[in-house]
C-alpha cells in the first residue's frame, strides 16, 4: 500500500497495512529546510506563490514520507478575500478593521474564490502532479465559526468573548456573516477538491470553546451545510474540532467522514459515544514530541492499542509547535511503523 | 431554607426550595465596592490581612445574598510558603525562581501552613462568625497539578508544555514535587475546614489541559488522596476541573462530593456518563453575563431544565471576568430564583 491508498482506506474504515500518519502544520518552523525557505521569502509570499507553496508542502513529504500532504496555506485568506486587511506581525496575524457592529458586515464582500484564491488552486493542482497517486493530498479551510472569531476578536486573542457577544447581541448580523463565510468556504473547498485534493479538512480550532448550546446554534449548522455540499460533489471531509470532548456527538452529526480530535479526550471514550466504526484522526498531545523517545513510542502505541489502528488516521491533536524537535517527529513515525495489533 | 441549608442540601443531592448559587471569583474587580477597597489596599494586602479578606469576601454576600461565600485568597500562597518568591505584576502573578530541574525541587521547603498561612485560618474563622449559619462558607486551594504548572511555567502561561516536559523528563522529581504539594494542600484545606469552612473546593484550573493518560498519572492520584484525607476528617469536597469533558469519569473517581465543571460540556451528558445522582456545580459560560438579560435568563433556565435543579449548585463554568457587568450577575440571580421545575 502506498500512502494515498493507506490514507483513503483508513478514511473508509477499511483494512490497512498500518495506520496512516500526517501531522497538522507539518510544513513549518520546526524544519530546518523550511526556516531556510523563510530566510528568503515571507510567510505570505510562500503561501501566495504556488511554486513556493508546493516546495513548503513537499519538504516534510521528502524528509519523512508522510502518508498525506496538506497544501501550505493559511485560513485567513478567506477573511482577506472578504475585504479585511491581513498582516502578519511578529506576534501573529492581524485582520482589520475588526467586525464590531452589524454595519461592519455590510462592508464585506462575497469573494470570488476562483480568482481571489486562484493561487491555492494552482498549488493544489501542482501538488497533485508532484505527489502523483503516491501520497494523499489534503485541501483545507477554517470553519465558519473559527473564521468569525478571527474577524471579530482582537488579534491573537485566546479570549472568545468578542465573537460570542457579537452573536448574542446581533444574532441576525452574526447569521448573515456566517452564511457569507459558509458560501465562501464551500466554494473554496470545492475548488481545492476539483483541483486535485483527495479530501478537504475543515479546521474548527475554536469551536470547542463554545458551550454545547452555543456550538449547536453558532457553529454546527454551517459545518453541516458545508459537509453536505462537499458530499454532493462526491468529496470526503475531515472535520477537526479542537476541544471536542464535550460536543463530540454534535460534531459527529455533521456527517463528516472523519472527526479530527484534540488530545484531551480518549479515542475509546469517543468511539463509545459515537459508535465503534467512527473514523477518528489524532490525537497525541503536541507536547509529547519533546519527551524522551521511549515515552513517545509508549504513548503512540497506547493510543493505537486504544483505537485498534482501524479507522484511525494518526496525527497530533493540534498543530505541531514551531520549536518541536525533529527527533520527536522521527520517534513518532517509528512508533507508528513498529506498532502491531494485539 | 437559608443559603447554607440550601447549599449543603444540594451538596448531598437532597431536596431544595431552589438551586443554590454562588459565583467563582465572586469578590473581585467587577464590583465597584471591591475596586474602592483596591484603591486603598493592594491585592496581596487584602488577602493577607484577615479583616480586609473578610470585607472583600462579604461584599458580594451583602450585595447579592449568594448562598455561599468563598474566602478571599489566592492559590499561589502555597508555592510562596514552599519558598518561591511571589509578586503580582500588571499582567499577572510571577513566581520565582521557576522550577527547572530536579535540583530545584530540593530547594523547596515543606511549609507549616498553620503558621505560614495563619492569615487564611483567621479570615475563615472570622467569616464563620460574620456569616453565622446563614450562608455556607467555602475554603479552597489549587490542585497539586495546577500549582505545579504555576511553579514550573513562565508566568501567565497558557502553554502547558513546561510542566508536561518536567513530568516527562524528570518523573521522580515531578512525583516528589506533587507529593510535597499534596501534603501542604491537605494541611491547608484541613486547616480551613477546622477553622469553620463548611466545604473546601480544590481548583484544578488546568487539569483539563492534560490527555486522559497524563491526567490519570500526573494529576488524579494526588487529588484522590486529598479527597480521602478530607473525608477522613468528615469534610465534604468540591473538585473543580476546567476542561473536564474528556476526563469526567476519571475526575469523578476522586470521590469528591461535587464535581465543578466548565461550560464546554452539557450537564445531562455528564450525568449520563457519571450517574444520574452526581452532584454538579456550574456551568454557565462567563461570557454569557455580557448578553442581553433575556438571553441570560433563557440559558440559565435551559441549564436548570437539563439538571432538573437537583444536586446542582449553580455557578459559572470559570471565574467571573473582571469587567463583567453587575447587571448580568443580577439577571443570573433572578433567573435562578424565577426557575420552576417542569
Amino acid at each position: 500500500m502506498n500512502g494515498r491508498e493507506r490514507f483513503l482506506s483508513a478514511l473508509r474504515f477499511e483494512e490497512v497495512d498500518r495506520p496512516p500518519l500526517w501531522i497538522m502544520r507539518q510544513a513549518g518552523r520546526y524544519l530546518p529546510e523550511y526556516r531556510a525557505l523563510r530566510e528568503k521569502h515571507s510567510f505570505i509570499e510562500i503561501c501566495k506563490t504556488p511554486e513556493l507553496a508546493i516546495e513548503a508542502t513537499m519538504q516534510p513529504i521528502r524528509r519523512f514520507g508522510f502518508d498525506a500532504a496538506i497544501v501550505f496555506s493559511d485560513i485567513l485568506y478567506i477573511p482577506e478575500a472578504m475585504g479585511q486587511k491581513l498582516e502578519y506581525l511578529d506576534n501573529g496575524p492581524r485582520l482589520e478593521p475588526l467586525l464590531e457592529s452589524p454595519q461592519s458586515i455590510n462592508a464585506l464582500r462575497s469573494p470570488d474564490v476562483s480568482s481571489d484564491l486562484a493561487f491555492v488552486a494552482e498549488a493544489v493542482s501542482g501538488l497533485r502532479k508532484a505527489l502523483a497517486l503516491e501520497t494523499a493530498l489534503i485541501g483545507f479551510s477554517g470553519a465558519p465559526f473559527t473564521l468569525a472569531h478571527y474577524m471579530i476578536s482582537p488579534r491573537s486573542s485566546r479570549d472568545f468573548t468578542a465573537v460570542k457577544l457579537f452573536a448574542y447581541n446581533y444574532p441576525a448580523a452574526y447569521a448573515q456573516l456566517l452564511e457569507m463565510l459558509t458560501a465562501a468556504v464551500g466554494d473554496y473547498l470545492l475548488m481545492q477538491a476539483q483541483a486535485g485534493a483527495d479530501v478537504v479538512q475543515i479546521f474548527d480550532s475554536w469551536g470547542g470553546e463554545l458551550s454545547p448550546f452555543d456550538y449547536e446554534t453558532l457553529a454546527l449548522p454551517y459545518v453541516h451545510s458545508l459537509v453536505e455540499r462537499l458530499h454532493g460533489g462526491g468529496y470526503p471531509v475531515i472535520y477537526y474540532v479542537n476541544g471536542v470532548a464535550g460536543i463530540a456527538r454534535q460534531a459527529a452529526s455533521t456527517g463528516a467522514d472523519v472527526l479530527g480530535v484534540d488530545w484531551r479526550v480518549g479515542l475509546a471514550d469517543l468511539r463509545k459515544t459515537l459508535g465503534e466504526e467512527t473514523v477518528l484522526q489524532g490525537n497525541l498531545d503536541p507536547a509529547l514530541l519533546y519527551a524522551p523517545n521511549e515515552t513517545i513510542v509508549a504513548r503512540t502505541h497506547a493510543m493505537l492499542d486504544e483505537s485498534g489502528g482501524r479507522g484511525h488516521i494518526v496525527n497530533l491533536g493540534k498543530g505541531i509547535t514551531p520549536d518541536a524537535p525533529v527527533a520527536g517527529v522521527e520517534a513518532l513515525i517509528e512508533a507508528v511503523k513498529s506498532w502491531r495489533r494485539r
